[in-house]
């Protein structure tokens, strides 16, 4: 049964994603944390190796998108709000490669807070949020960051588009 | 059995993707051109497609970013040069929902030219290219792009990041 993303909890986070994003199951991906530091997915390497052998550079992407989105969603679920969740754009950067199962960590970006974003949402029905997404390495070291801009989006706002 | 990057040739570089890269086989990605306009990879929806029924965004990236190093893998291949291609940064932008099957191509980006990168990495061991990536509608709209760096390096040099 799909959990609607409204409702969405973090306990549900990982059957919502293997559920309703088939690439994600693919990809292994599982919540690992979700706190007040942000919100953590485990990556494992084997399949989301590349020809190389360390990790693909799609995977991570996608893994850092996907932490991106899955803490915004929880956090408008928990605000009792209702939107859909949009990536808009993204930058990225891939500093070293990566040679074993790994965390995709989001969390807000530098200056960010939510009250403005959840406030629009509320009020007009659109909201805009800044997260900043790493691949962390077991021994901590960032592998690649990603900052990507979110737009939240009312049901009946979202069907417009 | 495995094709080598370094004899990478456009008639095998779907079953190298999907040897190589387990992703690309969940993706169902497939090649559908390359020719002097660039290079284009078919996504199809249904293996990608996200919790809203469109495609999911960690998909168009990674399909972009596969379309780019297939295009880099394929003009080092063809000038004879051995390299590892690897994506650097990326700009991503998404502008349409995709709600059916859908293309992801690749060319130059505005002002390169692969001379240089090529020189580069006959003569230094590393070059660098500025490839532009974008997700084709079937109408022939672009509904997300990419600009991204990629790096090529030698075996040699390779080996040593």
């Amino acid at each position: 049964m799909m959990t609607s993303p409204t409702a969405l909890a973090a306990a549900d986070l990982t059957a919502y994603l293997h559920q309703s994003i088939p690439l994600t199951e693919a990809m292994a991906l599982t919540l690992s944390a979700y706190d007040a530091q942000g919100l953590r997915l485990k990556l494992p390497l084997r399949p989301n190796r590349n020809d190389k052998g360390c990790a693909f550079g799609g995977s991570l992407a996608s893994a850092m998108t996907l932490a991106g989105w899955s803490l915004a969603s929880l956090t408008v679920a928990q605000a009792q709000l209702e939107a859909e969740v949009f990536i808009a754009t993204s930058s990225l950067s891939y500093r070293l490669p990566v040679w074993s199962d790994c965390e995709a960590r989001a969390r807000l970006a530098e200056g960010e807070t939510w009250e403005r974003a959840l406030r629009g949402l509320r009020q007009r029905g659109r909201g805009r949020i800044q997260l900043q997404a790493d691949i962390l390495l077991p021994d901590g070291r960032i592998a690649a960051s990603m900052l990507g801009s979110y737009a939240l989006l009312s049901p009946g706002q979202a069907s417009k588009d």
